[in-house]
């Protein structure tokens, strides 16, 4: 065995022993938001804490450092996916050290105090409540990119924790170009009047039957249930709880058909890359550090260009129509219409396909020119609103459901939006590639086989998507860096039929 | 505040960060038993035993010696509560470092090996399979116990794992004078011809319908689920993982009706003993060391004394009727005759009430030769024979059913077994006590008011009954010390009753 192969298995096994209280944790916040009786709540806060502490005291010791030290220079002797794993954890480290425990420690107290106003500020739409919390978080984040070391831009020293390998200048060409043609492109589907009946997914739909439609959709798509569940809770999420145990959870909501088996399909695809990774990754617990992206662009790519693409529904229509009757007298047409209705509304979780990405344009505007120092805190009502009259051509109707909307910023996650935009983004990328290289790819999914889709991603994106920067990861896959081209075409095909507009 | 009372703050901050690695730990074995993906069982193993033995480390850290250390002497300026704490910790504390880190390795690892043979064997009914393997159990219980230290017996020895302050003298003198009147009373009733009609407990009980009995049940007992909660496994067990987080599972036989009730029942027994917990106790996470029996006669009570009366059943037959209405056919006095119902078995787990005990106390007889070394293992399948025979007038068709059928002593788990037998009887000599000084109990019962009893349990037994040694909170709430009068007592009347002996 060559030197570097014997310090990567030494690496290997410190991670393995950092991760395993990692993946205890994520067990902890699991039960938590789904199983957890309600008076444990403080208790368990606490065990969280102390269980989690203890994977980052591992994950950053003395030997981590020195066998990444020892690696330098070695590298090359290890397999790409080696080199891979051994960056992306030199740089998690490096960055975890530059900050001082101590100014951890406040930063880490200041956000669950700006968390608990922001709540607050949010329930009376008070921005003002929430602004001297934000700006200390914002400090917080200053000094945190002093740390980090930056060239031009205190906002690129942040990117990392998120989407390694992304600058603010590739955001910034990416959003110039998408701006053009996307705002144009919503304007003219508002304006149409052929609008899709969205009333066809409301109604009275039972737990218990959604849930066999969920867990029917996570079958079909190829998730493992011998290394997976499905529960229920109210915010949906995916996570991570060992080598071999990835599991979903969605929320059943009584009166709408959509919701939940959407949710189900976008957080399925979360879970096929986890539990795709490659052995050499299983046992290294992630918390960030890696590209956001790149998982987003599997639940948006299940959630969108399969979930809400006819294709799909050919197949999956008379399953939900075995389940809810009702169905049988809808035309696939006018339901594929209404799971794809698009309307400007200003709440991002509650955008669709189309105007999602806009709601993450002006959000990277602002927090990037907050960083900068560029608008100051108490301006930031304004100046949301102006950006959302800008991009969406609408306003909120209060603070609440404009501003104060996210909580991303109140835990200091400066530089996390992108990638929800990124992950769509890589999604038409990388879907538009398996499309060339699987020809039939459509026809086999409309025969309800998406084995050839799971074994491409399979192969290209899952086994290492977890260690390698995005741009990289694309330029490889699909021959080119991140870009918003593919996905506006497919936007653009995709609405202009549904729309009829020619 | 007292030098005493701010080294019990420390200690109780040392034990409660251990306990969070120790109920982390639990809650990963709960998900294992309830929720786990199978694939992630070889991973799951290896997460438990380390987050587990994080515990144990910080347990048994310098830390908590010195502090300890610093308490002796001390003790009296604290509440009685408090000196039972640090006397019981104290207890862990010394028995665990008596064992050298390398010895408690060899062991565990051994005993690992041991349960897997043991399974082989059990399976093969072949106990010479097992044989070296319960030899080398035996060996390193023995090495325990010279370090563990005792005056006459070894024995004596391995009791405070599981049973603090009880002796091998104790039991005898308790299994000598149960067993005069118990076996010719079992007898007697295996004699009788008006044998109980238990087909009626058969039949198709769909899972929904029982969990629903079952959840009222665990209501009407007062067990809380704001800090708790029931799920299915398939070898039931209570857990308790957080201060406020206790868990108690039950398995659904689709065939019988009263498995699933009365396990639940018994397991809420367990459940509703560490809810009562004080506060001073509820950050310290127990593994063994305190009194099983106490644990046991809670589970117990509810399980037989409660959940088989008759007054239990005046008022929950008809929500039972509700449910299944098969029994409104069916004589309240013969389902209560139906699940009460004797009969010798030579598996222990299936035991009725009355047979119970008589399992338990041949295997008592047998470890402690083990032990004291009187007897060898390779006589054991005929040793085991003939006492079953002495005790239960039958034998057993094979050894996998006969010598075989328990795992506990694979797991080295030797002075296990007595606290079964003693959970029984202290259940009796505490209900007697409660019905001397609430005289209206099972009237109360019979109105579906368990109210009264658990208040009662709740001031004498809940708060400190996992740091005190049963013979000291017999004797302080009953004013005697673990004897099996009451027990007989109690036996010999509900079941005169039953089987119509005047």
């Amino acid at each position: 065995m060559s030197e570097a192969r014997s310090l990567l298995e030494n690496l290997s096994e410190l991670l393995k022993r950092a991760s395993m209280f990692g993946y205890a944790s994520n067990l902890l916040y699991w039960d938590q938001q789904t199983k957890m009786p309600i008076d444990e709540a403080k208790g368990r806060a606490e065990i969280y804490a102390t269980v989690k502490a203890e994977w980052f005291k591992l994950l950053t010791s003395n030997e981590v450092g020195e066998t990444l030290k020892k690696l330098v220079g070695k590298e090359t002797e290890l397999d790409p996916g080696g080199q891979a794993l051994v960056r992306r954890i030199g740089n998690i480290y490096e960055r975890a050290k530059a900050i001082p425990p101590d100014l951890f420690k406040a930063f880490s107290e200041a956000s669950l105090r700006a968390y608990t106003v922001w709540v607050e500020a949010k329930e009376k739409s008070d921005f003002k409540h929430f602004q001297p919390a934000l700006e200390e978080m914002i400090g917080f984040k200053n000094k945190f990119a002093e740390l980090y070391g930056y060239e031009k831009n205190p906002y690129d020293a942040l990117l990392p924790d998120f989407e390694p390998g992304i600058t603010s200048e590739d955001l910034k060409r990416i959003i110039q170009s998408l701006k053009e043609k996307l705002v144009p492109f919503v304007s003219l589907l508002i304006e149409k009047s052929n609008k899709p009946n969205e009333s066809l997914l409301r109604g009275h739909f039972p737990e218990d039957l959604q849930r066999q439609l969920s867990l029917e959709s996570l079958r079909l798509i190829g998730f493992n249930f011998n290394q997976g569940r499905l529960d229920t809770t109210v915010h949906p999420f995916t996570i991570t709880i060992g080598a071999d145990d990835t599991r979903v959870t969605t929320n059943f909501l009584p009166g709408e058909l959509d919701s939940a088996l959407l949710s189900t399909l976008h957080e399925g695809g979360h879970a096929l890359y986890d539990q795709g990774r490659d052995s050499l990754i299983k046992w290294v617990y992630f918390d960030r550090g890696y590209s956001m992206g790149i998982h987003e662009s599997q639940s948006r790519m299940f959630e969108n260009m399969v979930g809400k693409s006819l294709s799909y529904w050919k197949f999956f229509y008379p399953k939900l129509q075995n389940i809810f009757s009702y169905y049988e007298s809808v035309p696939l047409e006018d339901f594929y219409r209404a799971i794809n209705v698009v309307k400007t509304s200003p709440i991002r979780i509650y955008a669709d396909e189309v105007t999602y990405n806009l709601h993450i344009m002006f959000r990277f505007e602002i927090e990037e020119a907050l960083i900068k120092g560029e608008i100051e805190v108490k301006d930031l009502p304004e100046i949301w609103n102006s950006k959302m009259q800008e991009y969406l051509g609408i306003l909120p109707e209060n603070d609440a459901k404009g501003v104060l909307q996210d909580v991303h910023w109140s835990l200091g996650y400066f530089g996390y939006f992108p990638s929800y935009m990124l992950g769509n983004l890589y999604a038409a990328q990388l879907f538009d590639a398996v499309k060339r290289e699987i020809r039939d790819l459509e026809e086999e999914i409309t025969k309800g086989n998406l084995k050839p889709l799971l074994a491409w991603l399979r192969e290209k994106v899952h086994p290492f998507g977890l260690v390698r920067e995005a741009p990289d990861l694309l330029r490889e896959v699909t021959g080119e860096v991140p870009n918003s081209q593919y996905w506006m075409e497919y936007i653009k095909e995709k609405f202009d039929q549904i729309y009829g507009i020619s």
